[in-house]
């Protein structure tokens, strides 16, 4: 587990790699050679917070395997493998 | 059913294929030949989250026949199936 | 009537057509010769929700005869008959 | 007096013709030529809805004289005058 | 004075003349060749509505010398004489 | 002490001179060349109209040595002296 | 110790220097030979003030390594060396 923790309502994903997707029954038809839009959740942020000083709660947790919007997220990598960490709002979908 | 949870206010769509458009009532004149606007709700959101902590209602259900924007949505292909992910406003109306 | 039930502030209006309006007393000067700018209501959404969770009350009914900007509005077929899909935001008036 | 209603915190003023400007005291100096900034309230709406579900009221009513922006306004003829329709915001002060 | 009520939060200014400004201590040196920013409020709006339905207290009134800013303001002319109307928030400071 | 107030959450500030800087211990590297972005405020406005009625404070006061963004403020002339009139906002921190 | 107090939620950060970054387990695939986005958080500010009058939390503090946005921040020098100061919500993730 990469040892980050996200701020608000970021989020820390791992893209799912090529390989793996087309074993699995969800591919994005447009973009699906560009790259991945798909991943595992590994770390979510304590949520936005609110003006009334609480915080929003996070609608995905970790292991969520989520669909997420092809403009989200900025690329970092960690002890050599990339993840993206983006706004929970980029987040499309849960998959289940 | 896909297995596709939508966060948010978020909408999945199976779109209405174009042989089934020509049987049916409404069509939409200036795009018609490009991609239809007309779809049916396959899974929807738990609702925006407003700023007092609650979740603001949705106003489509599941099965509900959809007017949307062709702006909006991202286009998911799930189980070789085509559907589209969108925020609630870019829905227009329900065919009832 | 149109089965087609507006969602939010949305509004469905069936667009005066040029004929009409020639025996109108109300003209819109620079645009028409383009499109018509007045039509009638035929159905209203429930409104926009609000933040503590009630809804806008809106501000047109089924029947009244409004107008609208000329940028306002998504155009769709119903059963053959042309009408327009826009926010209430869009209707700058009712003519009484 | 024309009937029309106008929504929200629209206003419908009957724009100054260039003649009566002459008499009148005020003229602005940029844009005179071009088309006229002053005119007077004919019909005023009910306010902007605010979140609480009450209307803002509005700041000028009928029959005032008031100066408004060049650039607000949707231009409208009824019965073969030339009216315009603009959001409160647009108007800038009231002549006394 | 001029007989011009501004509305919400506008103010309505007498700019400073070219010759009254070099007797003055502050000139405004990028754009002093340009067109004055410094000016006598002559009338102020009763303040922007708030969404409790209060006004805004006005920082500003009349017989206040100010400095604005060279973007804000609508140029009118009244009785042969030039005045500006600004949002107060185009205003930056007043001179004591 | 010039005197000018300042409206709402600006800030009056008189920038360092060229001299000043090479003997303080806090320079900045991209544009040093071309303006000062450090300088002391000489006066501060009674802090931004919150929507309750209040204002908000001000987190600068006179006499702060403070750094703030080479794209906030407008530059005015008084008695002779330059100096910056900015939002607070643009003040980036306070050297101590 | 700098001795600089950021505003509002403004974070001082102390950028990571390329040399210390081979060590560390993570890099910035794309912009890593253009400059460092991690770093160590040196000051924070009080955090945002609310429209309660309250202020939010900050959700980093001195000490902490941070994982910031590359677009974020304004570079200053402070007794010879680089620091960026930037709002906390250009910071991605806190690295533990």
């Amino acid at each position: 587990m990469p040892k980050v923790r996200p701020l608000a309502d970021k989020v820390l994903i791992r893209p799912k790699k090529e390989e793996e997707k087309t074993a699995g029954g969800i591919v994005l038809p447009d973009s699906a050679k560009e790259k991945p839009q798909e991943g595992t959740v590994v770390a979510v942020g304590p949520g936005r917070l609110l003006d009334n000083g609480n915080r929003a709660e996070m609608g995905v947790k970790e292991g969520d395997v989520v669909i997420y919007s092809k403009y989200g997220g900025t690329e970092i990598s960690i002890d050599g493998e990339d993840y993206l960490l983006m706004d929970e709002g980029s987040i499309l979908a849960v998959k289940e």
